[in-house]
């Protein structure tokens, strides 16, 4: 179990369930890097936005992208953000409705967002973000052109405040209740990736590349 | 394609991507009915908050709880939110790194979250929770006490500032690019549940119930 002060930050410690935290850089980054969809809020004229979005992870940060005309990209440059990146594992049933639960890996980043500016660097990130989900498909693509990398912002965030937490395993029931006659257990859930459906003008002769066959996402759940 | 019009209000018309957007009522529901995972986002102390839970809808509200004890659950009575439901439903792959996608199912809630504070009220909320989840689960389970009662917190808030936002099909490539050898198309992604994993201290006899064989998470998407 994390010590309370291996918290990197008052806000980013766990108030709830701090036996399932961990603020170790490892998990946190196994988190990141199995679950590219992710949620970020934003304080907006004094109200909460929550937005989804994919994120991706070089080192010891955190990136994001959107377009260059959107009102929350551009407010965005050196504001206070919270991502959260939630995989869940699985439904968690109990003995009494008030231990339900469900099985998942989550991390909270806190930090201030900020755009990446120098063009060659914002070209090298959205590179990291397609090589990360589809290995070897940069060099297959019709290169980015000057229009398009102005028409995308791509922000960053430093992963220094971050906690991740997890569940897994079976239902914690009160000790009497494990008497009565109820089922209980934990019901798996994951994400699967299908066969790939070609778009239908892809010429002929061109192969789906191994990328798109091996695709996965949400990594492996090794405790349901 | 929705007219600007019929966004319900300021902040919950979409500003980017509007031509797939869906303020209708029966379109935002069938989201907030086929995926409970939701994560809201508060304001805490000036800065954005976002964690993920359950909601569950009755009617044109929508409703998710917490513990008690939580700060957050406490500060939310009456304070703005933002609630976002996010279904992924395909990676997509273009002839250019810019017109990659994804396909999904979203919808984007604003309001005022409020505290269902008499207690039958909150009970009969927690019950349509399991109940959604599970049919014929509530009565199967050792009844709730008043102290359970006591430490969960319903909150509740109408679905009146809502947009659903879809993105089906291929990839939408530059008239000139689908010329290019590229391979291009639609990976599906959807949730998959798992059989049912006894907690290993169920009593002997005990069957597992329909709902635990039958269920079913993040609805149907009918085109990948």
């Amino acid at each position: 179990m994390p010590k309370k002060s291996d918290a990197p930050s008052q806000r980013a410690r766990l108030k709830r369930g701090h036996e399932r935290g961990d603020y170790k850089h490892q998990t946190i980054h196994a988190i990141l890097d199995a679950m590219p969809l992710c949620h970020v809020s934003y304080v907006l004229d004094g109200s909460p936005v929550v937005t989804p979005t994919f994120q991706w992870r070089q080192g010891n940060h955190v990136y994001w992208h959107g377009s260059s005309a959107s009102r929350m990209i551009k407010k965005s440059d050196g504001a206070d953000v919270c991502m959260a990146i939630t995989i869940l594992d699985g439904m968690v049933l109990a003995r009494s409705a008030f231990h339900h639960s469900v099985n998942y890996r989550s991390v909270m980043l806190f930090g201030k967002a900020s755009i990446v500016s120098d063009p060659q660097a914002a070209t090298d990130r959205l590179k990291a973000m397609i090589e990360g989900l589809y290995p070897g498909r940069w060099d297959m693509l019709r290169p980015m052109n000057d229009q398009e990398l102005k028409a995308t912002t791509v922000l960053s965030m430093p992963i220094d405040e971050a906690a991740a937490k997890v569940r897994t395993g079976p239902p914690i029931d009160d000790d009497e209740d494990y008497d009565l006659p109820i089922w209980a257990g934990v019901l798996p859930v994951s994400l699967q990736v299908g066969a790939p459906i070609s778009d239908p003008r892809v010429l002929s002769g061109v192969k789906t590349p191994d990328h798109a066959q091996n695709f996965k996402i949400g990594g492996h759940n090794k405790k349901p």
